[in-house]
């Protein structure tokens, strides 16, 4: 079994583009605990990086503010584990800005994947997307915020990952609970 | 494969008795977030019942103040699916006031799976967790809040859960993450 930390997997959360509860295209505001949670769940599993994409100008200052306090603030001595966490994150502008990133690390363009809390048409199941990580080139998974990702997104990824489901008919989870179980099951696959 | 639905698996969220950084036992405070983050999983994947356990009575009209106001505030018409999740917390002073209500509705003493981010000596895995379920009796899944559960939390608990590890060292997963993570394992199994 290859492990996640083997392969050279890239996260990020998308504040824009996503939609609101009626489909519209908006920019959402941050999560102190998104971000946490993630970058948490991010340093457990061996992910490479961790991108907070919004463009929005008070929201990046937010988030460093975040990444800040338990980088170097009171934080980092309180508690050093967040720091290790939250030195993942990275803020960009656009997914696009993720990608030159990556690009850039890794001297090749990562594959991206899409998450859904709902079924989608041409999604691949959580073996395929493994399968794809252990042959060694960069990904980048990017998680929606608010009512999820735009359907350009959809039709710009490389692959779209089933959602995480139980047998309740309801789906409705977290950001912070889909990440982390997804970055789990891509683990221990 | 049974599915975790089909189980009788109970949830407690316990601010009290918990450790600090220093191994003091505490009662911790409510966070927003974890009762959000795990009704919504306890409903995704069909868990029975979540009790915020806290003796602190201004912490427990906290627990109330944000069920109700999704359950029949101005959250229940914004947000209905949030709703049916919260509809699953019950507050309680104690562990053994979460047990003696799941004896009152079940008929039976639940047997209790205390959890932890560390290894501890006896921890079983998710499998043997999952085949005491399937066996049909009520089962109550324990998440300390702060550091973690106190060590007589441990002692009179009837199952130890071995902790969620990647392979990076790094373990320090959000108690909302590690209880997601736990309920997708246990479902699929």
């Amino acid at each position: 079994m290859t492990r996640l930390s083997q392969t050279s997997l890239y996260l990020a959360l998308v504040h824009y583009p996503v939609t609101n509860k009626n489909g519209e295209v908006i920019a959402s505001a941050l999560t102190n605990f998104d971000l946490h949670d993630i970058a948490r769940a991010a340093c457990t599993f061996g992910a490479c990086g961790f991108y907070c994409v919004t463009p929005l100008a008070d929201q990046q200052e937010i988030a460093k503010t975040i990444a800040s306090h338990w980088q170097t603030g009171f934080g980092s001595e309180y508690n050093p584990k967040r720091r290790q966490a939250l030195n993942l994150i990275k803020v960009c502008d656009a997914i696009e800005d993720a990608v030159q990133d990556i690009c850039a690390l890794e001297q090749q363009a990562p594959l991206v994947i899409a998450t859904s809390a709902q079924q989608m048409p041409n999604a691949c199941d959580f073996k395929a997307v493994k399968d794809s990580l252990v042959k060694g080139c960069p990904h980048l998974l990017l998680f929606g915020t608010a009512w999820g990702l735009c359907p350009e997104v959809f039709d710009n990824a490389d692959f779209i990952l089933e959602p995480i489901e139980g047998d309740t008919g309801y789906n409705h989870l977290s950001v912070r609970s889909a990440a982390s179980i997804m970055l789990d099951r891509l683990d221990r696959l």
